[in-house]
């Protein structure tokens, strides 16, 4: 089969022929239906090198996966040939306490993970291709009804991470309060969307780009306003002078956070979702009594099947653009260029 | 009566006459029976100045007090004179959303505060004297039985502040989790009693000195740890190189905040209490994911009356030093040289 | 003026002439824009007596007001005259732990409210007259902009009882759960608005009539089931037999209860809200594990607050018809004949 | 090897030899230390009958167990032969959502589990035998340093029972709360201490027994109270009229849920854990508002991991008695009788 891999660090990935997987016991392939295009993976082929992260090329390409059941190793209980799945991206160790209760993205126990801190796509061979193998079935994850192969893809990464950084902050975002949106591309609109969708919070979307902007609006954005120096006083102003009860970052950029500290509330949650490279200086006098500023990163599976709830019912739905595997180094070529008009997803 | 009052910005206060304070309609007048002398009252000799807070001397220095009822205004309801009762120090607008939970240090509308942001003792006059005049009967509580005035005073901050700390953090305390505790002053000390009363977490305490960890060790700690260069190890190690659930740092240096990041779980707590000025830089890169840092200030009504039932029942025990008020100076002197031993509570 | 008032039990009201309220210190008389008429007084009129609550007639109806600050008692802060407010119709003792938090329903301090268990139209002078004196002004809540305080009225115990029941619940609500709402009348078909504008929870409806199913359906409603003997089944298949998460009961019947429960998954909640006086027997065989099972009593002023927000943007609107006060007594007529389509809101 | 086995339902169990189990692929063989004696295996000898529950005998005795692994099958990892090791007893399907997190008590696919609602000793193989065959090594979960397997035995359940029915209610157990128990036996003890190392809350005692009451006091228990038609009262004035914010009813009989339902509190839980057969009629005018009633049945994979900490760290000590399995029969008659003082622990 054909399969889109990275072959070393600091290179464009390659579509080369590599040979279909086999299922060993427990284990499960899927039969890609599409193959989401992250942002990250410019990470991947731009930035990262020997050392960057515990693994390295070779590997095929594509962490949000989805598919059908095409092959189950022995042992494998729950699932049947032919039948419709998302694929759980993060792949711990399986048996320490994060991962016992789905939370591979925080395993604790790297060592025993198929590679540390990694999965399909990232160190081991991911969903650009004709086949994934997925190494252990409790990453497959049955679709509901409704919601197809391809759609479902995007929302096991730009659907699963913004709904996991919305999710923890439920509790803040009862009726009356502000969360502030930063960065409406692939994940941000969609947090828009999940926003709406689960809770009654006002939403105000912050974008550079005038087009995010429509986007962020499209997806039932209460308020939006453009970046620039006047962005935070016109946030405090439109929440009376209290300020935002979450803020998520999806840019994570010194100024970004800036910016989202200076709008946020007592008692409220800042999530640096986005890994622009940014810090924020947090200390007693800086920022607002009790904002509680956290990296989020992913998902957990009992998440990821409330992510598909959502998408079933056509409550959340990215903005993608299908493409062959053929073309998926052109999508990343574009999406470089910011010239990407939504999320492509690969249809191998 | 006596009173010792902060004059002016940048001096020490001095024991003066003042008059008597009478109840307006509202409010009480309260018999002071003891008034804890915090470190943060060296700030307002020291380092404070026109400008540094929205309120200046003179007043009565004192904030953390309690005594009998003394007198009370028109239609105060609910309270009788020569009743045992703390003063919640903390003095807000009374109507913000905030206020009208019992949340008053995070009042959101200061304007409207007796003064903006401040109470008894920071700001208006507070418990240094033979009375004190509480603008609103909502801040007088009840002391439980079994529970004296002296002992009662520092619980108000010294054990309301540390409380808060430990509260809003309990759903990662359960049985395995660990805490680290940095600074075991006159609220970290209470801090460790505070986690070993309410939840079963197993405490580290990490102070300079050896006698804090003396005293940490009766307070109940389960580790101690000398600070320095190996500290992070010894509690990495300590924890299974999982790292702590919760991190309170009563110091809030530069160096504590850094060695606080380092020895935290992900998807922990690391709390800022101490106001030493530190700061520290939060990023994707830099800090555990989903390790949450914020800073907290004093505590709400609520928790105060669950403070002093601990109290009461021999659970929190502040170690204190009992003043009357002729030594209040010599007090703060002595905390100044660091040849304290316990908190001072002032008996007027 | 004019008043609605209950003279006596097992009678109607008369509407009589009666002398304008006057505030005293703390108080706040509110010229009334809407009172709602509540299924609740019928029980009033025509089923207790003497010894059946601890208050007696006569007094006013109406405990569902809104309106706009006409004069305020000495001492009011945070108030102006001619401002929308709606009023929080819970009159607690404003001392014990749970009113010090908004939590009047609970008052633990009954003897020391203005009426035990009571308040405005329970009791005491309710809003079916021109004026309402409000005994204390914590309990008038500033309208936010945009709505009227005709259409506040039945927020305040149509909508906001439904909110609390459904609010406490919350986190049994994540996407893919599903919310059983049995009664769809008054209370009911504003419990689906709510649902819907508040989580992504599946709505189930359950009504013995076509057309408060219809509402529902209006409401948001995702499936509607007849009463009967098939509606249990009906609901275990709509939730791929696993049951509901959170059941909504409205009528509070043997029958609906039973219903309640028969449809109920494990660690699941069953509110009974509707005081139809029936009872379930709830024991370690008898219903699905950690079926939790509570009534709710009315709402906190918090919530209050949040239920205002969402009527204002227009996420919850209660089906209302309006009648002038010389209507009043017709509209509980046709409430008591059944022939009422949606909440009567008199205005005065 | 020799295994106490019951043969038929209405019989008492036979000591009996049996084949020595061998581990499948993904299976555990662990050597048992201890296997603790449950009253509730007295009602599968006595009470049970074709029917009662979707499993029959034979089966070997034993639903808690600890031990040391003694042989892994194919694919298993993280475990080392001669390990101690606890084994959690509730075997479910594995797959749904209840199971993914460990809660496989509540398992949504029973008959996708090596039994439906069952586990080793309750339908298949338990722990009264040399050895036990455990069919997923998800269930095998380490001890932590310092706890013996004999010790850790009755901690899978006489712990972990009470330790769920009590975790789910910490957020109502801050100081200043108090917690009934009634029924002083192998959970309730344990109950009381594990209120006691994990919460500030002021534990009340019911029993009928003076020794039963007496333990409750070694345990840490506040008050103790004798059942009977004074107990209500007692319990509410001692806690000043407001009632219990948590019941632990570790009897379940009508008479226990009655008084649990007269001493609550509003918004209270009252947590229905023995299974003696009662029920409680719930409706809105028969119980405190908000007193959410609710069974529990067991605990979670993640909760047992918390016991064991508890154990480990001697905050919580079942109260035992070792036998040998030769006298397990004894063990049970004694049980029956009310002679025996203590949990029994088998000792093979």
């Amino acid at each position: 089969m054909r399969a889109l891999r990275l072959q070393r660090w600091k290179s464009e990935p390659e579509l080369v022929e590599v040979p279909e997987p086999a299922p060993g016991p427990g284990q499960v392939v899927v039969r890609v239906g599409g193959a989401g295009a992250c942002h990250s993976d410019l990470h991947l082929m731009d930035d990262f090198d020997e050392g960057s992260v515990p693994w390295n090329p070779p590997f095929t390409l594509g962490h949000e996966n989805a598919g059908w059941v095409h092959a189950l190793g022995d042992g494998v209980t729950g699932l049947t040939v032919g039948q419709p799945v998302a694929v759980f991206g993060a792949w711990g160790c399986g048996t320490c306490a994060r991962c016992r209760v789905g939370v591979d993205p925080y395993c604790e126990n790297p060592a025993g993970a198929p590679v540390p801190g990694g999965g399909g796509g990232l160190g081991l061979d991911g969903g650009m291709a004709e086949f994934e193998l997925v190494p252990d079935a409790r990453h497959v994850v049955p679709l509901p009804a409704g919601l197809d192969p391809v759609d479902a893809a995007p929302l096991t990464d730009a659907g699963l991470t913004p709904y996991h950084a919305i999710r923890r902050s439920w509790h803040r975002l009862a009726p009356g309060s502000t969360t502030v949106v930063i960065g409406i591309g692939g994940l941000g609109h969609v947090g828009v969307q999940i926003l709406k969708a689960t809770t009654a919070t006002r939403v105000i979307a912050v974008d550079t780009r005038a087009d995010a902007l429509r986007l962020a609006e499209e997806c039932g954005a209460d308020l939006t306003v453009p970046s620039g120096t006047t962005a935070a006083e016109e946030i405090r102003q439109a929440t009376g002078g209290l300020g935002a009860d979450l803020v998520l970052d999806f840019v994570g950029a010194d100024a970004t956070l800036a910016l989202g500290a200076a709008v946020a509330r007592t008692v409220s949650d800042l999530a640096i979702v986005g890994i622009g490279g940014g810090t924020l200086p947090v200390g007693f006098f800086s920022v607002p009594y009790e904002m509680s500023v956290a990296t989020t990163y992913w998902g957990s599976r009992p998440e990821l099947i409330e992510v598909l709830d959502l998408g079933a019912r056509g409550l959340v739905r990215p903005k993608t653009v299908r493409l062959p595997l053929d073309d998926a180094l052109t999508a990343y070529r574009r999406m470089r260029d910011g010239t990407l008009d939504g999320r492509a997803v690969i249809v191998p």
